[in-house]
């Protein structure tokens, strides 16, 4: 299963979906796409473009490319479109006859305040746009972001999309069983990164997001949970060690944690403190997870995690216990989280069947570190698949010889 | 010189700059940059951001970064900032905040129709924006794009960026001469694309554009030049061979092109054929070089060029002369190119001392392919400095033994 069949499918997804949310049309308009990338086209072109260009699909199962000439050949190649045009020195003359044959009576484009992976057109983009959609006379009445249609298009994935999931997961768990098998006291957050990265670059694997926060480790009590990048902290008996990883495969990521408690001398198991938390940690994993299924709002699905932590009394992690997992690590549209400000109306979309899931939180423990834990899923209709295998235990480095 | 260091002396270029372009303050709004980026943070900030971010450059010299509770700590490692802050709800309180001490009289946000390296600003994040410069007293009339800004800022490397140009074109041109060395009869474009993807992976070099079409490879008159990766047609003698290549070092680029003729059997030098168009191409090359100098308007140096090759009754490219070279393969702003519809503006910019262009150009060979190159130039006060050793000769690859 390769890139050009993946793009087919979410093509002919995206043509099924567009009646169920009104619209004739999906116009994604974009221009040099390595500088100014738009996370809707990815799904269903695998090339960058260079100057403008229009992808286009109709609820009539049209699916037209409109590009610069440099960039047409590429698109041909994939025999995924109904029609490719190339232009040299202008889009507008191609895409208003292309709109005006087409004469959809409403037109979605790649717009949201809340989803970032539905918000891909600029300003200057749409400024360029407006003008070819009024010489095709489009007027802005009939133009709408396309954000719900492009949460279940990028939400529900295909066969072919879980596929790259879970071999990226698969990849990624065997790096962290591996790393952990080197963990030592002394050795530097720095370090085991490295090792990972070094792991990385033998088997030519790249990385969910970018290597400098990829993987996180955290040791002990000093180190900040977040998305800041390992330092040169060292790893002590009697601390926590974390890790926050993922590698890309076929394009799509993992997003996995993973936790080890390092023992004392004497210690052939962790301490009552530890075992606490991590035990509450796991509940709260699982309550988060029970409640993920098809028609629950995100907003709910957190609650029951954050609700699970509170009534034992820890502390609530201050961000989402979920988010959708795909050719991104947050991989936009409903988001399992509280309703704060910052997360908009994103908490309230609605879970769908076929929408993997990264799920995840965090409990310090004092003096040790913090324990925090994610797993990948897939949402069934039969409940959920779990991709990674989840540890269920906190496991211990092997003793020094 | 590191990461933190170009990104400072980046952040002390923008306060210099901004009372040439009537702007008291430049802001950056971002959210999710893994997914969605804003090329102009990129050459301030050298992490990714998940939440909504805000970075605001004052005309006065303060330099604020607003961020999630998670991603501020790798903010204030940095110690680039002269101040950093964390929330954990709304990044709106804070930004309504500082927009009010600050009360700017014009506030440039990065919107462009024209450059895309200048308009990172999504659609979406605009309306968010919207709501908060409007609680915070700042009406429409004083918001503005910042393109100009932007372009000169992007534009004018320091010499840190430069450094890592140079870098990055001395890497580039010794796997380029490693690569010409292997070229034989029988051997596909894949294998030479495969043959160097090994190189970089050795080494562990990025590639400048994505390896699919990292390096391209074109042999013989059936292969199209443009931005279409490498096929399975394979070199023949009599034919051209073109690379189009480039890798990335500390996160500058180089872009190149380089050329070889294979020999058919008892030939010693390519016939005069190919070397007519091979001077024309060198000679054309070398006019533009000429007129790449500070003031020059970016059509005048692509007219200087193209006329040099009409006048030889050859036919023109249809693309630009010349782009910015940078961060990005096409560093925005200036384009040395025709005042074609599709360019817009930017034909229309002026170079600046500082400025680093690729500048290339190809005219097809009947029968045998086509001779394209490509070199990577400085703009100084006193002339040009080029980064690449200019091919001067059409290469052959190495007799069979």
């Amino acid at each position: 299963m390769d890139d050009t069949q993946r793009a087919r499918e979410k093509l002919e997804q995206a043509a099924a979906l567009l009646g169920r949310f009104d619209l004739d049309l999906w116009l994604t308009f974009v221009q040099e796409t390595s500088l100014r990338r738009d996370p809707a086209l990815e799904l269903i072109y695998p090339h960058d473009v260079t100057w403008h260009s229009a992808f286009l699909v109709s609820r009539s199962g049209e699916r037209l490319a409109l590009l610069g000439r440099h960039d047409a050949d590429s698109a041909r190649r994939l025999g995924i479109f109904t029609q490719v045009e190339a232009y040299d020195q202008s889009i507008r003359p191609a895409l208003v006859e292309a709109l005006r044959r087409l004469a959809p009576a409403t037109v979605g484009l790649n717009i949201s305040r809340n989803d970032p992976a539905a918000d891909g057109l600029t300003v200057g983009l749409k400024l360029v746009l407006d003008d070819i959609l009024h010489e095709a006379g489009i007027g802005p009445e009939r133009v709408r972001p396309a954000e719900d249609f492009l949460a279940s298009l990028r939400g529900r994935k295909t066969e072919a999309e879980v596929q790259a999931i879970r071999r990226a997961v698969s990849l990624s768990e065997t790096l962290l069983r591996q790393v952990g098998a080197v963990v030592r006291p002394g050795m530097s957050e720095r370090a085991l990164a490295a090792w990972l990265h070094d792991r990385m670059a033998e088997q030519r694997l790249e990385p969910a997001w970018p290597l400098d926060a990829n993987p996180l480790v955290n040791t002990g009590p000093e180190s900040e949970l977040g998305h800041a990048g390992p330092s040169d902290l060292t790893v002590q008996p009697g601390h926590l060690v974390h890790f926050d990883f993922g590698v890309r495969a076929d394009g799509y990521c993992a997003d996995l944690q993973r936790m080890w408690y390092v023992p004392e001398a004497g210690e052939s198991a962790p301490p009552d403190d530890v075992l606490h938390v991590w035990n509450v940690v796991r509940g709260a994993l699982l309550a988060g997870a029970a409640a993920l299924r098809p028609g629950a709002r995100g907003w709910e699905v957190d609650q029951a995690a954050r609700a699970y932590l509170l009534e034992r009394g820890q502390p609530e992690y201050m961000h989402a216990f979920g988010h959708h997992l795909g050719r991104a690590t947050h991989d936009g549209a409903t988001v399992l989280g509280p309703r704060w400000e910052r997360y908009g109306q994103t908490p309230y979309g609605v879970v769908e069947a076929g929408n993997v899931f990264a799920i995840e939180l965090e409990v310090p423990v004092p003096g040790r570190g913090s324990i925090s834990l994610e797993e990948d899923v897939l949402v069934t209709e039969h409940g959920l698949d779990w991709l990674s295998a989840p540890q269920t235990e906190l496991w211990m480095p092997p003793h020094e010889p």
